[in-house]
């Protein structure tokens, strides 16, 4: 009965292959009716990512940090406002079914462990090598890894 | 572009009038094509406004105490998993346009209290009136009171 | 080897009979070799309760609603920084080994109520007689009441 | 009038080596007056600094991700019962003067980037050499390296 909820997270400082990764990510999990989770900002990757599913017809679940609307993004239908600033990254990767990160950033990083340790599948889409590397040490299996928006189809399929 | 939410919180133990009130309370919302959030477990007025709303075909988010899904209602639609228990009433509370309260306990009064303190337009149905009178005391704006699920849209309507 | 926590919750606003019970209370409590919990804020209760176990010699954890220090009562010792607002009551109430409240309050009733639903031992000092009209209602064992600060050494120690 | 409060943080699983550096830095914190922050659990790095603080005579305080002390270390003085899993990672750091990380493992490494992201000093013990090549990736000030716990007197005094 449940939507199956992708959560895509990345910085609110994002570069501009980074913004348009997760536009056109954000459309491709629109299109296939999956429900859309992002850490709700109105920057960054979280702002990208709801644009490409809203425009889509997507439904855009954003879990803000903030008590209330203050920075939301305008394309998210489902604001949850949970006034937990950071401590709402677990949330994200909780409520996510499947978590995606584009680009890195402290906070990203910090959901991409998270998702490791609550054992939730990961898929990164052109991580950083270095970041790999780390991960690659860390006792946990690993993330997969894809090169382009267009294979997150692929690539979520088998988890759900 | 956000959804109006509304949040019915109620005990997990309700009795059966307050079961078929939270019922028919859900499906008002729907039928208003208003969200519902309820705390999202798979009993009492969570579960009964849950079923209501999502039969009269609305959306339903659910703010989990647990962080998976277990034990949360076959009617939410997005199941938001907080993993932090009772703290999760605050986000009830912050992420509803307005708060309506159904029957009593021990949780549903910390959240009705939460709203107080948060400034939520909160609309109390058929309330006890121990409670009222507590409430009276206390230094905030009263809540509105409503006699019959039927007259939740008309209480709404002048906070949208 | 833990040391005994004492919850004292109330109200950022109180008057001048809850400020001097609160902090005749603090001072009880350190003479006890208790430490005292607070939501950790400057003013009202939490203020004075800090106040009167500090300038007692005793312990004080503070556990703030900020992310930082601002609005830390200077008579804590351990500010402990939540930066989830209102949502760090159910903390307070769970890291107590036993809660007691004077005055009242939206925020202070909330965390009655959050300590009721965890079972935790609860004692309240000279509480409003409609409240307690009001937790009589609900099925939770009733909470102990005492009328002066003086009677809560008695009243903690058959819980220890 | 509060204390200095210094986070050591580090896996529940640590090898011999971490283990040891972990008894030995809780010692060095605790002889110089300073409060010790973990994550409160009996096991791996929590567990050893702990101990070491204790037995040094230090305060010790813990912020358990549990909502009682099941699985608390017997070395914590102040158990802070968060029932917020791993989003209580936020409050070690916002809690923490300055952050310590010993070791590695997906927990550790999501406290890591939240302690850069919320612009806490950061001190490194013999970090590994990816972790580090990946932080020279991101835009924050660079976190301090020691190559021993006896040099964590030196680098800790310049951040009070």
């Amino acid at each position: 009965m449940t939507e199956t909820i992708i959560g895509v997270i990345g910085p609110g400082k994002a570069n501009p292959q980074e913004i348009e990764q997760a536009r056109e990510l954000g459309g491709l999990i629109a299109r296939e009716g999956w429900t859309l989770l992002t850490g709700g900002r109105d920057t960054g990757v979280m702002e990208a990512a709801s644009e490409g599913a809203h425009k889509a017809g997507g439904l855009v679940v954003g879990i803000l940090p903030t008590a209330d609307k203050t920075g939301a993004s305008d394309f998210i239908d489902i604001p949850i406002c949970t006034g937990m600033g950071s401590a709402r990254n677990n949330i994200n990767v909780l409520t996510s079914d499947i978590v995606i990160a584009i680009g890195q950033g402290a906070g990203t990083t910090s959901e991409i462990m998270l998702a490791l340790k609550a054992k939730k599948p990961l898929i990164l889409l052109t991580p950083s090598p270095k970041l790999l590397d780390f991960i690659d040490e860390l006792p946990y299996p690993k993330p997969k890894i894809i090169n382009a928006p267009k294979e997150i189809v692929p690539a979520v399929q088998p988890f759900l």
